[in-house]
């Protein structure tokens, strides 16, 4: 092994930060690919960083000291952890881009409801039927999910004048109304779910569950693409419950990115109920990407670094993925 | 001539809610063409009613007792009162869509911020370099022209934690800080001009005045297009001064709309400038679509009826254009 550390999944403005945060005496190497893109045999580091479109071999666990994912979910990395039984130390990235998420989701709601799309298609004939959008101000936001991610876009919300609600399973903020999600539901004109996803809510937004939206909502993913599946979210649209649909995040994501990348479009599964589900009129679909503000990432290549370093001195993450 | 009053520039949804709105007693002709475009030798109503982009005929002022304006902007129908001379009553609607206004110089200036159409167009490869944007929250926002649309365009900027600041010869919001145009540019993350256009204030954001702006900087422009010429907001993206243009409206923008509509780009002059500003990538071009929402649009036609029934029972319009 020739490197400290080898960072996957590192696309170039983080790696330029990274590059830019690591101390001298520490070697790294670099790709923007994940492990499976890379094609390598071993790790090329006792320490890697990932993060959430690599899936990590069974055969490397003996050979990693660490994993460092770079994301604020870490539950791919407790997965590999449970199935390998490995006494391998594993930390992630709270809260380094919290605001830059949320402001993706609202542009993605924003954008629905103007109808940004068709209005830059009806441009080249300067032809404005069909464009009648909703103004956010005086509608319903629900935020499921009121974490770090979801407290902001609470607070985005309220910026612009919305009625906002909070469904989550700890009512932990004090400035937020709560409301069940049976409540929720019929009341929103625009849901945003920002669920961190656990063994339990896998699948939450259904057909089921989210058919009880009114006509015409718009539907923001921008947590997992688990939460919601994607031949559900297909049958919402096109029954008219759901108006639009902003997508960071897509179910079957980690095939969906590599097909994508290599140019072969994944033929059934999950993975082509997204792309299917993407390449719809009034789908706004973006790749993985609500994280990627120059603020966040200038936050999350220091902190990365910082929880390598601390690794490397005391043997643990600041940050410990949760067993 | 056949009805009492004759709507140009009216597309699918407006005309659906005018009629919902229009008395019984009163007759009324629709088509969403422009005067010229719709090859009308005379009008076809005493009283007609346009947008902005119809070219009112010197040979119609004789037939013409009324002219309705359905736009917050009037500056057109004083220059044909004016250059006619003729005593025609003319009227505009006020207040009517200074939200739905302000929403989109805010879709924009986010859209570009975050690099949208360039994530959607990278989504098929799933692909992330080059797709860093940038953060509402903790930036400057220069809001030039704080009228009704400007002051709204304030209250949303702040609501997204953004600095703002604002521009306007009547410094009269208590609530807002003002600063002058030197000190504004070279501060802004972001300019949004909403100003009117008068007889003086053509071509302000000409190279000259907006290349004091920060290299970065955003520009939205959603009040006139005749404020920022094409040819200056081409230079100063072309040379990084602008990293991004938001445009709703043309300069040039009846004879590119007409050219556009017919299927016949304009050979040269500011349609062709702007025509030539909207094709380039860091633009997004919508077609002068910020006032359509569906509450707008209920308001507007609410209005403008109003508006009608005041001027045939009183002969005088609520809003009358001054002159």
């Amino acid at each position: 092994m020739s490197d400290d550390v080898y960072f996957y999944e590192a696309f170039e403005e983080e790696t330029e930060a990274l590059r830019r945060h690591l101390p001298d005496e520490l070697s790294a190497g670099f790709t923007w690919r994940t492990i499976q893109e890379s094609g390598h045999d071993g790790p090329l580091a006792r320490i890697i960083s990932t993060r959430t479109q690599s899936a990590f071999p069974g055969a490397w666990a003996d050979r990693l000291d660490a994993i460092l994912t770079r994301s604020t979910g870490y539950d791919h990395v407790r997965d590999y952890l449970r199935r390998t039984g490995r006494d391998i130390a594993a930390g992630y990235l709270p809260l380094y881009c919290s605001r830059a998420v949320a402001e993706q989701a609202m542009l993605l709601w924003t954008a629905l409801l103007r109808k940004l799309p068709r209005q830059v298609d009806q441009f080249p004939r300067f032809e404005r039927d069909g464009l009648t959008g909703r103004e956010c101000r005086g509608r319903t936001l629900l935020v499921v999910g009121v974490g770090n991610i979801g407290h902001e876009v609470v607070r985005i919300g309220r910026g612009l004048e919305m009625n906002v609600l909070g469904v989550d399973i700890d009512p932990g903020h004090a400035d937020v109304d709560y409301v069940s999600i049976e409540e929720g539901l019929p009341a929103a004109d625009v849901i945003v779910c920002a669920m961190n996803l656990t063994d339990e809510n896998a699948g939450y937004f259904d057909r089921r569950r989210l058919g009880a939206a009114r006509p015409g909502t718009i539907f923001v993913n921008i947590a997992r693409g688990e939460l919601a599946p994607a031949a559900d979210l297909l049958e919402l649209l096109d029954s008219g419950r759901l108006a639009g649909v902003g997508l960071d995040v897509y179910e079957g994501e980690n095939e969906l990115a590599v097909s994508l990348r290599s140019g072969v479009a994944p033929a059934d599964g999950p993975a082509a109920a997204s792309l299917e589900l993407a390449a719809r009129p009034n789908v706004i679909a973006t790749p993985h990407n609500a994280f990627n503000t120059a603020e966040a990432i200038e936050r999350k290549a220091r902190r990365s670094v910082e929880s390598i370093v601390e690794f490397i001195r005391t043997g643990a993450f600041p940050s410990p993925v949760p067993l």
